[in-house]
């Protein structure tokens, strides 16, 4: 399963309630991080799933409002007692934005990985598959999806049929060949259909593009931003290139995903929530994120 | 007089509840910020003060919990109609850091003047005389000494025996010279007794050195870090360079202060109060801040 936790849900400006847009991704104890406002640091001791365990942050793009906090974030990390390395994703320029904020730290118990990203790369962290895609925003800007693969199931009737002793069924079960009267079986030949997994997409900070329906297609949910709640912000959202949440809405629906979560609210939205119907009507399985939401995916059937 | 607000009292990692130190100071609606932590842009928002009044921004130090909240800070104001200029003060290294910092911000709207300060310099901001002084923390860092001064009183007796008639005498209270009967009259044969005016001092993250009790002679408030609420901490506070409660109580005693406040506060003290009376036992008139508290500092006497 993965755990999801939107730990700042705002967009341009940090509210009392409402810190800058930062997700927190957990999949069997290891964490990744997607961007990192000011204020993220904060959002992580109140979730309370610590900073010791992080192996991955990926930046959308370099917007203050997306990457000011990563000085804060990289100095609780070290303040653990972490010496593992963290891998740092973000589009061109990563190393002289990461290079220019940490003008404030020292030294780093850990490594620091910084992989510059031009849209399309496939790469993996905390045992998820992740493909990064380029959005529509004025400056370099990244979406990602994100995959968990989930194993075939083991198939007790295969294993009797082909006569493998019970005590190897374990070993078999944990992908490991075994031999059986010098016969060799792999663990392929006592297992059943492949299952599907779980995966997810994360965009903001972009106008509708298609890459979001292609990349979404069939994800178990969708997290967009909601920056605009109403057509009334159509220009605002031309302008400043950010979709309504009718247009994030309509990437859902297009994309065939399971479930939608709008975040990064603008300012402007002092109750997301009262703009939902205009979702929900392009786009039923729709909610409103907010600071702290934990969410989880769950593989479905056996 | 001269509100203050304790928008932040923590030091090292905010907590969910204590953003990192930072303190504004308004002064006949005009204001000055002292450090900038991560999370100083929220609590300018709870406090309800406003960005685009501010005239100056003055750096204890360039740890990352004392500075990292610049970007949002200053782009926060950037979203004000502000264009006038914005004058930054701190230790030898300011433009680096700027510079850095503001990787992730576009061209302000508004000048920003750096001074760079070795201590010892004295300057004005928003009717303050402003005076700068070292500390001693491992790495350059300063305290600042603040003094509103309060102009002598119109003493009526003083100007009726110089015959100076009714309506000339706003001018005289304003500052004006007047003609009567072909003499000049100045201002300063028509007031009484210099008055004390107001003085406040900041320093936090810092041993105690003889340069506190100088420059906190007398002042209204000294705010000074508590970052170490007893004894058990001695250790940590000479290795990192803080103070406990009773050590800065200790500064204020001796400085004569009028007032102390105690802000800065490690995140190791979950409940800053539970250990006043150490503070309280030297220096009586103590208190915690807590984020968002506002002092007001008014003259005493007519």
């Amino acid at each position: 399963m993965i755990d999801l936790c939107t730990l700042g849900t705002g967009g341009s400006m940090p509210m009392p309630d409402r810190a800058l847009s930062s997700l927190y991704v957990r999949v069997n104890g290891r964490l990744l991080l997607v961007d990192c406002g000011e204020g993220t640091q904060t959002g992580v001791r109140r979730a309370g799933w610590g900073f010791v365990n992080v192996d991955a942050i990926l930046i959308t793009h370099f917007h203050a409002d997306h990457c000011g906090g990563l000085p804060g974030f990289l100095l609780s990390i070290a303040k653990t007692p972490r010496t593992e390395p963290i891998h740092l994703y973000g589009p061109v320029g990563l190393r002289q934005v990461v290079s220019g904020l940490c003008v404030v730290c020292p030294p780093m118990p850990y490594p620091m990985i910084l992989h510059e990203l031009h849209g399309g790369e496939t790469f993996s962290a905390i045992g998820l598959t992740i493909t990064c895609f380029s959005l529509n925003h004025g400056v370099p800007c990244l979406g990602y999806r994100f995959e968990l693969p989930r194993a075939a199931a083991f198939d007790p009737e295969k294993a009797r049929a082909l006569k493998v002793p019970l005590p190897l069924w374990r070993l078999l079960q944990q992908g490991e060949a075994v031999d059986v009267d010098g016969r060799r079986v792999e663990p392929s030949q006592v297992t059943g259909e492949p299952r599907r997994g779980l995966s997810f997409l994360f965009a903001t900070d972009t106008r509708p593009v298609p890459a979001l329906v292609e990349q979404g297609r069939d994800v178990d949910m969708m997290i967009l931003e909601g920056m605009y709640g109403d057509e009334a912000k159509r220009p605002q959202a031309l302008k400043n290139r950010h979709m309504l949440f009718e247009e994030a809405a309509g990437m859902a629906r297009n994309a065939g995903a399971r479930a939608l979560t709008l975040t990064h609210f603008s300012p402007s939205l002092e109750e997301p929530e009262a703009y939902l119907p205009n979702a929900q009507a392009v786009f039923p399985d729709t909610v409103c994120a907010s600071d702290g939401l934990c969410m989880t995916l769950r593989y479905q059937g056996r």
